[in-house]
């Protein structure tokens, strides 16, 4: 198929790629000149603004934004729905909040255009992996697609078959190739949101999990209860038949193998927007999500030397029990 | 009454004062000589050692331990122990863990001595507002040490009563006046350890919205949307008919009437043993104590710079999305 | 002053009823006809809609909205606003969320209009000890309504003053009296709804220590480790002198000393939008509040009997390890 | 090699039947005599009692004890220490405290008898996955136990290998074949201990975030905003390509593949040691784990209908607001 690609970043650059190789045809567009060039020079149809883009689309065209969530995705669908044909398909890869979703569909549907939103996880792996999507959006448009996300999707590959799946039971068949329809629109962003909800949570756990391997304050243990542990090795055995194993212990692996004190890090970890609104869809459905908050939190607390509530603990001991702070 | 007190640090030298002025006699000793001198000054019988003590009490003896926990109070209640006449009753109030009372209670009582556990709470506040007492021992034991105990405790003072009490209920008058005998031995620093457990958690509390009040990141927030808080006049007008008035309230509106920014303290906040042990209690009976647990935490990374945990995250970050870290 | 009254609740009648008793006059209206009659005869001017009010009122007129937050009150104010002259008062007095606040008061604003938001702490209690305010808006409508603010504060009665406090520290004086001038539109149902955050976790530090001292799973442990504790008196003697004791407390204490086991309560605990929002403003921030969270997800957890998660967690274990599920 | 294998369960019967198919003799007992007899059947040596096994080994024997952690481990290797010929090596691959370990081995040592301890980790799946196994012990002994640990063990199979591993960084090779020599003894335990800590935090996370997803209190929603998702789809299309694949995924795709409501699940979830004494490694080393005692706490709550705690929360809110309780 011909597909519109706006921002060639990490992901968009390498969605395009994939589509490539799949035989689909690419017409490319970034602020960045140097990204469009790459493409170019990799057989994608090079444009030098979005109105460019719009001639080298036939009309109804197929768009595929992949921009930063916030202001640049809105303003650039914006511009994309304002002179579209009936027809039309929109689809944002990137990481919108999922009520934006909704409420663009709303004025997109008023003139014949369709909005569908992609959740695409695989981060820098995905031109090698293939991309996981979850899938928001109308029928027709999301079957109309299929062969875009069926390139773009890993396909079964090498992952074993979940036993019990039948498609008696309504089971999406392309689940199993790496990709699904969530739902209406918004379904796919809030899938992948979820995702990444889980996503920190799990990652903490093996955070927790090495500090106390890491035996920070091992100095003050009694002798014959401190342990010198080579946590590559423990990373790398537990990818071994272990209950945890999963792809992010296979990256811990991989970093710590390189870098057994992550010397290369300072430990001031970023979030995205997923993390806060995962917890923002708990709350509005009373559902408690103790582990995603606290994994969250833990990346705010990374990023401060003290909280202003620190010095008011200390404050308050001082205070009932004259206190005085001393350091660790 | 007669009574020994060993220990005369910020809470030793509070109880034999408090003592004195309600016309106990005190014998006191500490490793500190200048402690013993300036006790002595005020009244007291100075010992230079603990077994000077013993010959300046007379036997049955009453003791009154008030050292740190942990090794200092173990090896004198054990000293105590191997000369005292059958009769004697040893008083642990400093912030002993309650298993230790329980062993300990069962060694003395071979000797036909008595074991009183006193968790007190009070803080430097204690010699003027009185010291609130948990006690832990034998009947007979606490009964005849009434005298001591309610010397101590701040009485009824002009704390309003309770509804609904009523001695019907089998409830304990003393508690009125601010010390309970709470059961067998150990159930006096199990109730102090829980004291303390939900005083972290209160503390926490309080310090989690003072921290949203004083606005972090407000430079980040749209204009309009900001505020400048006076955390003083807040935590003042707070202690004023509202529901969250309470004696560490109190506290933290005196410390920031003085302070606005806290700059006298750093936050690195310090914990002692009752808040582990309140939740090694709760893990033993598999009962939730998110909050305590939480407040503990947060102490605990108050103390440290970067979780060898945090740097894990920044390297899966980096494994999987190729993301750099960024200061804040 | 003259003041018109809407919403005649627990909250508002209370208001009615101690701003008359400080000498205001009260024009009351609510939808219950019933309670407009019991305040007209205490008193109380009665209106039988907020037309009949509006006449009822001078120009400009100064109104207070003491209604639910969320729908109820918005229609309220835009009603009020819609005939207001030029320099009259709307109070909302009522849990709205803050940046409700903000955007009302711009669209009154248009209309020379002000609006002030009052956050009011003091439940049921309010008409005896006082109300405590936290209040939001233009300075000169603020000291306008000194007179009503100062009737309803509790009065700086037998709070002991907080040591350290200075005039000449910009602090507000109004604090002592029990209300301050929090900053512009919205700072005072921000400062409340931190104000409730906060009480969410203090709640839950009390519950999760008498939890432990409760002993749920007691016959579990091993004989000479478990207490029975009477917990109305370990919460009257906690009142005493203690470093934990506050108002709630004296909530608790009177609750176990009517009623020992709590038997009249089933122990789903409610929460209101304060909660939430304070979890939102943290994230704003990127704040962790990882106690208030905590709280407000004990709550949540309160009302349902089984989560579909822990259903996966058994499935899961099931899964890897053959594990049946059991009852405790 | 030749070894005896006490206690038959799920796991010892595997290991028994992996170690023969690898060629090795296995001298088997258990209390239950038709576990015993099933074995034999494969080709195991049968004894009827701990004595029998003594006499059909020889000396020094090597034993592999796997029971439950606690009174059936400790008695099981206190018999075979007692009547053990200097050399004989005692393998607990059970869950056992990793203090205890350091306990035994330091009482067997006196004897000239070796203590090995194995955490291992696999499951039901391990007869045919293989055994992922933590090691702790003397450096000798651990050696001459290789083709032991070597059959157990995964071996390489087709898990890709860890990029930057490198012999020269003093790693683990046997890492890369499922086993590790973790350290002393208690080492093994230690890390299989941290091993099942970070498995509760991982399983809790997808726990809450298809809690997210099933939508508990969609009705509430307003419309359009609520989803009807197919969890089973969801998670197979995780496992495909996302950055939150893992075992446990794969585990959590099968029981929805087969349930998609899991109404073969109450919901209320045990827990065993592990996680509990994580938290305490935790504590003695003040490093927070925040996340891990999340999930544990969760478990904890799943098999509560209504926490004491609960109804305090109730009494209070009613205490200050009057609140009545309200069923969701």
């Amino acid at each position: 198929m011909k597909i519109g690609i706006v921002g060639l970043g990490r992901m968009g650059g390498n969605i395009a790629r994939r589509l490539m190789r799949g035989g689909h045809q690419c017409v490319v567009w970034d602020r960045n000149a140097d990204a469009v060039k790459e493409l170019a020079g990799e057989g994608a149809i090079p444009a030098d603004s979005l109105d460019a883009m719009r001639g080298l689309l036939a009309d109804p065209a197929i768009w595929w934004v992949m921009l930063p969530a916030g202001d640049p995705t809105e303003q650039t669908v914006a511009a994309i729905g304002e002179k579209a044909a009936p027809g039309t398909i929109v689809i944002d890869g990137g990481n919108t909040f999922w009520k934006d979703d909704i409420r663009r569909a709303k004025a997109l549907a008023a003139k014949g255009v369709d909005y569908v939103d992609v959740g695409t996880s695989g981060g820098v792996w995905g031109l090698e992996r293939g991309f996981c999507m979850m899938i928001g959006g109308p029928k027709a448009a999301v079957d109309l697609l299929d062969p875009i996300f069926d390139t773009l999707a890993p396909g079964t590959g090498s992952v074993p078959r979940t036993p019990n799946r039948d498609p008696a039971d309504n089971e999406d068949p392309r689940a199993e190739k790496g990709y699904i329809h969530a739902g209406p629109v918004g379904a796919g962003h809030f899938v992948k949101m979820v995702h990444n909800g889980i996503e920190y949570g799990l990652m903490q756990a093996y955070a927790e999990g090495f500090d106390v391997l890491a035996g920070r304050n091992a100095a003050q243990l009694p002798e014959g209860e401190r342990f010198d542990f080579n946590l590559a090795d423990i990373a790398e055995v537990w990818r071994r038949g272990s209950v945890i194993s999963s792809w992010l212990l296979d990256l811990t692996a991989t970093a710590l193998a390189g870098d057994h004190d992550l010397s290369h890090y300072s430990g001031n970890v970023a979030d995205s927007g997923e993390g806060r609104w995962t917890i923002d869809a708990a709350m509005e459905q009373a559902t408690p999500v103790s582990v995603l908050t606290t994994a969250l939190f833990a990346r705010y607390r990374s990023r401060v030397d003290h909280l202003f509530g620190d010095k008011l603990l200390s404050a308050m001991r001082y205070g009932f029990g004259g206190h005085i702070e001393r350091p660790e």
